[in-house]
């Protein structure tokens, strides 16, 4: 199959026309050494398209075509390219290039740093670099999906598109048995909550809460239930989800809306991973239901600070607030077969990628339930 | 040898004369069955004191005898007291009750709660009680050792005094081969960083970085690198403590009034604990020294909120900030223990008890090298 020139995606081009997402023809990046071009299939909608389409993290770079939930066949590899062949079905996630030479990519025992870099990577977009560190999503030259720029002063272009292309290391294979519609959401939102429940070192039965219930948070609660066998509650600002929640595999759903919601529910949750990217969260009452030596990880991303907080909030019960950023390609990996094995489903509605517009609006308004998918349908 | 009826000590009367500390009758609370009452020898003066007596974190109840670093000799035991005999020496830190029964004081797996309250505690401040949790710094209905009420609404009171009465749970005997004096200053500072540094779970040769170099800090750069073998860095305001903190065992000493002082540190820090209790310290620039997945313990408590945070400062190095308070008895037990074996020394400042005063306000004017500690010198 021949793959175009120029991609065509859905763009926005500018802040305040955010959600009037258009037909736009791109050039995507340079074709690499170690570059795989992707037929998209479907793409997710995350919440972090919404945030970046209206500049609210911080301006975005326009005409931005957003997506980072991908799923698709492979139609063009590089000449460098070793893990993936034409024809493989593939993932791409949120992340788009790592250096390959730092602690986080290469990990802390690799003597010479930047050892991948040179001749191979045309274009200074890195050779095949290393991943062995594990957490090449912490690298701090990393290269996201869309709204980013290459050191080439390429833009990298999301999957509200025809074609994505990007560096074998950030394409993930898809196992058998994972519908692709069902894997594309894990590629975000769902290894975003898979990487703090696996590095949590709980056991199974270890009670832990899931605040917000969105794309984020109903992958918290399939993923502890059915992947790790936590004891799962719900903590959301209404009671409105509750019956959802328990048929994703919740034995609990706390409402933060009901006066004293916390009242006999202090220290009774090892672990709390909160989605809520409210500025103005509850977080001392979320802190308040850890058990001593608890932890919050927070991966809701707030348009502005989170919420500052006293020295008792944590030190009374020696608790810890952690960040995660996504996760890393082993853990997309380990949480794909797990996803295989367990038979976990995402619970997503699917539409037209020509609908995009009626997606983002219905996505804005709270009604995804709990991802929307968009199937690409370009002519 | 017989005890009076009341104590004597300094105590300050209100906050706007905080440092006014001046000879003070008080009646302790009832002597109860599992109670020690202790002839003090040296008492530290603490951050905390001052903190306390301005009513600085919240309004103090005046009069207060601060205090809460204390060795001195055993002169009374209670009946039900097993575990001490009168004429042994001890110590006294900056906790004098807990329930006994709650899952941080007798444990998880403990079935039934708050077995140990009964007749046998007299006066409601509860029966032996169990530490068996090892968590009992962390119990809801902790009493401390000054500024507190016990449930009979008798008042606890501090180590500038004559004599302490205290909870035998609270009593730790001092080993052999630790000077009193020595010894008073670790029994609040000294174990609230040995916790922090022993709950770490980092190995020998592990980068910890100790922020402000006062009484806290020095105790953090004496065990981190005397008990635990760590690389310890020292991150202070000024250089002016740098060949103190080199001789304490420090390797390296940043200064943060330097520009671009976290320049070429970033990610190199395995763990950071701050002592720094301003409440615009700059907090997220200790986060940017840390690696991946590093830890951020907060035990300087500020007179008002921690600096708010973005999400990026945690999450784009898996980064965590826990709060700490003090340490168990299990813990102060350990620290003895390692004191002994290591022959740790306090860097300490003695002066009469009489001369608080003196020593308040030189300890206020960060004169402390490192640690102030009163003798006890009543007629």
């Amino acid at each position: 199959m021949s793959v175009p020139e120029q991609f065509t995606g859905y763009a926005a081009f500018d802040a305040e026309n955010w959600a009037d997402l258009r037909l736009h023809k791109f050039t995507p990046k340079p074709f690499d050494a170690y570059d795989i071009d992707i037929k998209v299939d479907y793409c997710g909608i995350c919440g972090s398209d919404l945030h970046v389409l209206r500049s609210g993290w911080s301006p975005t770079i326009y005409p931005v075509v957003p997506g980072h939930e991908v799923t698709g066949k492979v139609v063009r590899v590089g000449p460098k390219v070793t893990s993936i062949k034409a024809g493989d079905y593939v993932g791409v996630g949120a992340q788009a290039w790592s250096c390959g030479g730092c602690d986080a990519c290469a990990g802390e025992e690799v003597g010479e740093k930047h050892s991948s870099w040179g001749p191979e990577g045309e274009h200074g977009h890195g050779g095949k670099g290393g991943l062995k560190g594990g957490k090449e999503n912490y690298c701090k030259e990393v290269v996201e999906t869309y709204n980013w720029r290459y050191k080439d002063g390429s833009l990298a272009y999301g999957g509200y598109a025809d074609y994505v292309r990007i560096h074998e290391n950030f394409v993930y294979p898809i196992p058998e048995g994972i519908a692709p519609e069902i894997a594309a959401p894990m590629l975000c939102a769902g290894v975003t909550m898979y990487s703090p429940l696996a590095r949590s070192g709980l056991k199974p039965g270890a009670k832990v809460g899931i605040v917000g219930l969105g794309g984020l948070g109903h992958f918290g609660v399939l993923f502890a239930k059915q992947v790790f066998n936590f004891d799962v509650t719900v903590i959301s600002h209404s009671a409105r989800k509750k019956e959802d929640a328990l048929k994703m595999g919740a034995s609990d759903f706390w409402v933060t809306s009901e006066e004293n919601w916390t009242e006999k529910r202090t220290r009774t949750l090892d672990m709390i991973i909160s989605t809520n990217f409210s500025t103005d969260m509850p977080l001392k009452h979320y802190l308040s239901l850890l058990k001593i030596g608890g932890t919050l990880v927070v991966c809701g991303i707030p348009e502005g600070k989170l919420p500052a907080l006293e020295w008792a909030d944590i030190a009374t019960s020696n608790l810890a607030i952690r960040g995660s950023n996504v996760g890393s390609k082993v853990e997309v990996e380990e949480m794909l077969k797990a996803v295989a094995e367990k038979d976990v489903k995402s619970w997503v509605n699917i539409m037209p990628m020509s609908d995009v517009k009626t997606a983002i609006q219905k996505m804005e308004n709270g009604e995804a339930s709990y991802r929307f998918v968009l199937k690409a349908d370009f002519e």
